[in-house]
This record gives structure tokens, sequence and C-alpha cells, in this order.
């Protein structure tokens, strides 16, 4: 089955609808006709399958490499994530072998230490033979592994990605041999405190693992990606890469930024031990990695700029009114109703 | 010992700094010779106490009733709050007897069954032979109950609150028989969700809880209660009104008014299923009581405009970086120190 977008409601491309404003009644851009813009198609790939097939899930991996019965999956990066993929496949099973690649020997040993993999090295080389390739890195080293994997991996071979931001990766992803052997995938968990030694095999149940096919694209190739991620609890979404980066840019990108600048707020002028369990939540996305936001911020930028724009009106509103001396209480239970 | 504040740094009083803006380094406003505004005078009441007494803690509520040996706390409002203080003050043994009074004759029967008083009803009369009355109801309530308790209590009865705003509550309570028995607190300590339901013995655990006396006012009389304080596990501390209510617009108040507006900004544009656990954390406070959160709005209205100014200025800063094209990852880090 190839992806079709699920809805006729177009996004205009890459920041094209960057700088729009919400709407006066402070309920949001809309397109027009009513279309909410970067809700965007969102399907779950197990409803595009052949109807013959569902519901008839094999043995994890039984499908996987025709030689061994044991799927190979490669694992570039061995931080958070690269880590909590590694604990967790390996927990599913057997038919799962994972080959991790790190930046530096040190990771190499230490994701052995932790269980994260079956073998590792520095060596791009060592996943010459994986059916599938995870590449986890920071978002700013993709595009050099992508190039390094190119001249590595059989055209065959899977591979897929688990950064943030989606329609850069997609674009980098056209240096693999086979670019439709790739799809973009992004696991919606995580922690404020990066790196290995906060890896979790739990990290990604009950979460959303969101998939950015290109138009068009045949997803059959993914299926056994696709079980893989449901045996780790999350469960698979498919969202075109441009309506990814404007979800993200709201529901995490705008999230971060507003918990830094609060927390560079409130320092110079409140004492923070007196801070309770409500400054203690806001500030906790700020103790987050620094340089990952700065490189998240700079290559979602259009969309985490108009999110940024969005909040603001929003905020000025509630600004104006308390500074009247209107009563809230219905804006803030909007808000409360809001998350619901 | 009477209160004296610690440091030759005094508010203009009431709303007196309201509208002033961030220095333009980004680190908040400040007095002049560089005294920071709202840290204001803090302390541990155990360092006032005069040498002799120190370390000397008597077996709680030994002291407090000459007739029963028991001391008689009442509390008004059995909300989250009122409740949470009943159940952790009846934990602490047989030297504390509760009494409750509720709104409405459902909550005296709640809180019965939850165990959280000794006695309860709907009369504030029943307090009269209290030697400590906490008043736990929303703000909006405290006038009215300080005036009903005015004809009840005491000369002696030790009066406080535990009401997020302070100034307010400190004019209400000159109309108490005798104004210096009353010491305004707040517990910095709560949930999202509120109401007797939520309450937990182990609410005040670990949390400051901040007791703002007006200047010079004697704080002997509240020994006992900082006593019980510490029982339940909070950290007692001293502040002025002024202080406290520009600490918590900054600590708390902005920290629910940002989060309401970052849901409300965000319901109409994306599709909340596709949050992680960043998103959940940053809409979290906005569940909480809409009508409370309009209360202390209305009541803390210039420290949280001003605080709301001061963050829209380092907002404004981080979205136009980031527009720019800047490298943003040196602003990322400053708001990742301002969490330590």
């Amino acid at each position: 089955p190839r992806y079709r977008p699920a809805l006729a409601c177009h996004l205009d491309g890459a920041g094209g609808d960057r700088g729009r404003r919400s709407r006066p009644d402070g309920r949001g851009p809309r397109a027009a006709g009513g279309c909410a813009l970067g809700r965007g198609p969102i399907a779950d790939p197990a409803s595009l399958r052949p109807p013959g097939r569902a519901g008839g899930r094999g043995r994890v991996g039984a499908e996987a490499n025709g030689r061994s019965g044991v799927m190979r999956v490669g694992i570039v990066g061995l931080g958070l994530i690269g880590g909590s993929l590694g604990l967790a496949l390996r927990r599913l099973g057997e038919s799962v072998e994972v080959r991790g690649v790190a930046h530096h020997p040190n990771g190499v040993v230490a994701a052995q230490q932790r269980g994260a993999v079956d073998r590792a090295s520095t060596d791009l080389r060592d996943l010459a033979d994986c059916d599938l390739v995870v590449v986890a890195t920071p978002i700013n080293q993709i595009r050099p592994v992508f190039e390094g994997l190119a001249g590595v991996v059989r055209r065959a071979t899977i591979v897929t990605d688990v950064a943030s931001v989606k329609r850069p990766v997609l674009e980098w992803a056209r240096c693999l041999p086979e670019p439709s052997q790739f799809l973009g995938g992004h696991p919606v968990a995580g922690k404020e405190r990066s790196g290995l030694s906060e890896s979790d095999a739990t990290l990604f149940r009950g979460e959303t693992w969101i998939f950015t096919p290109v138009d068009g694209q045949e997803l059959t190739p993914f299926d056994e990606w696709f079980r893989l991620v449901r045996g780790m609890g999350a469960r698979p979404k498919i969202l075109s890469a441009e309506a990814h980066d404007r979800q993200m840019a709201f529901l995490s990108h705008l999230a971060f930024t507003i918990s830094t600048a609060y927390a560079q707020t409130v320092r110079p002028v409140a004492d923070s031990e007196l801070g309770g369990p409500g400054y203690r939540g806001m500030v906790r996305l700020a103790e987050g990695d620094a340089s990952l936001y700065e490189d998240i911020a700079a290559t979602n930028r259009g969309p985490l700029v108009e999110a940024i724009d969005s909040f603001t009106d929003v905020l000025r509103d509630y600004r104006e009114r308390i500074d009247r001396g209107d009563r809230v209480g219905d804006l803030f239970r909007r808000g409360v109703h809001a998350t619901r």
C-alpha cells in the first residue's frame, strides 16, 4: 500500500505558513475552508495494510533475514534514544540482533556494558549486512551519517531515523542508495537528560512513533519495522513531514523554548528554593540538551517562529485582561479544557 | 524575637514596582545599589529564636493548651490544602486535635470519612476554644472567614492562612481581635487537581512553608506552629509579604499563566495525542483550578503583570534570534543553568 495523505489538506510547504498569526478569536490559524493547518493526515500504518494481512502478525523478526531468521538492526548513535532502542529491541528476543555504531570508542564500551547492543564499533562499515539501520545521532550529524551509509548499505537495506524535525532529514536521505527504502521516523519520547546513561528499555512504551513517508511512498518494506516499534510498546502513526514539523513546533519545540525562557526570566528575580512542584514542572524541559535544542530550533525555524508568535498573541491577551482587572476565569478555564 | 527584614532592601509597597521591565542585559529588574528586588529578606524562623532555646524542641503540642496538654487546631476550608493539613496534623499524634469547618455539610462528612479531622461542622463558632486556626479556603473567601472568626476566637488564639498571595490577606487580618496573633502563611505545595479527594498527608513534605510577618512582629507566639509545620516535613521560611508576592508572581503565578496560555495556543493547531512527556509536563499546571487562578491573578495583579512582561521580553529575544538564524545554544544553555 502506498501512502496518500488521508485529508485533502495540504501545507504550503516548508515554512510557507510562517508568520501567520492566530485568528482574532484566539483559536489559532486555520486554512481557508476550516481545515486545520498542520493537523494534517494522521493514520495508523496498520490501516494501510491489505485486508488479508490485518491482524496476522508474524513472529517478530521471522520474515526478516532469509539466511538466518535473525533480523540485524544497526543503530548509529548510542545516546538516550539509540541506547533505549538497543535495550528495547534486545528485550524482544533472539530474533533481533543489535549492532551499534558509536562516535567514540568510549561509547562502544559503554553500550556493551549497558547491554544496549549485541556488537558495537565506531565503523559504519560494520553495518554492511544489516537489514535495517536506525540513525539516532543528534540531528546535525544525520547528513554525514547518511553520506557514510550510502557507500556501505545494500539497496535493500531499510534506513530510518529518530529526529524530531523531518523535512530536512527527508532531503538528506536522497543520497542513500535507494531513497524509497528510507522512512523518516520520530519516536515522541524522551527525558530531560540525554546520554546513554539515561537510556531505558521502556522509554517508548505508550508513546507515539511518527513516520513521515513522502507522497506515494510504498510502505510494505517497513512492515517489519512497524511490528518491532509496536513490540517496543509504541503506537506508529503516519504524518506528512510538513505536518509533523508543524505539530512538533507547537507540541515540543515551543514547549522547550518557553520552558527555557521561563527559567531565564525567573532566575535573576526569584529564589528557586521557594518554587513548588508547579515551578519545577515548568523548568524541567529547560534542563535538557541545549545543543540539541539549538539544532532543532535552527532546522525547524519557520514553524517554531510561527508557534512562538501564536503563543505570544495568546499571552498578550492574558496580560491585557489581567492588567485591566478583567475576570480571567473563563480564559483559564479555556486553557484547562485545552489540555483534555 | 521580633521580625526585622534581614536585608536593607525594601520594596516600594504593594504594586509599587509594577510595570518595571527587566534590564537590557536580560537579567531582570534590580533596585538601585544592586540589591535584588523581591529576593527580599529570607530567614529560617529557628534563627530568630533566643539562643537559649535553640535546639530545645518540646514534645509537639506539649506547651499548647494548659488545660489538657492537647493543642486544638481549627481548619477552615477542607479542600486539597485544608484536608492535607488535617491528615498531616493527625499523623503527628494525639497531642493535636483537628477541628474542621467546611462550607457545606457534604464537606463535613467527606472530611470525617477521609480521616482529615477529629471533629467537623459548618459552624465557625465550633472553633471558639481552638488554640490555633488555619484558614485554608480559596482566597476570595478569606476575608469573610476572618470577619466571622473575629466574633468567635479568643484574643490569644493564633490565626494563620495558606493563600499564595499575602499582601491582601494581611490587610484583611486587621479585623481579627488581635492582629498581632495573626501570621500569614503559604505552604509552597500543591497538586494540579484540587479538592479534598486529592488531599495527602505527605503534601508538605520537603516543601517550603513561607511566613510573612509584618515589620516588627513578635514571632514567639508562633513557635508551636513552626514546630508543627516542621513536624509535617516542611521548611518554614520568613519573607515580607511584598517579597513573597513578587516571588510567587514569578515562581508560581507566571508559571500557570504560561502553562494555560500554552495549552490554549496548541489546542487549535496540534493533535495533543502526538505530544510526548515534554508537552504533557508543560500543560500540567493548566489542568488546575481556573477559579483559583482567576482570584490569584486578580489579587496579585501588579507583580504578575510585571512577571509576564519580563518573560515576554526574554521570549521576544529568543524569537528574534531564532528567526535570524543565530546560534541560540548559548541562550538555551543560559536557561539550563538558570534551573540549577
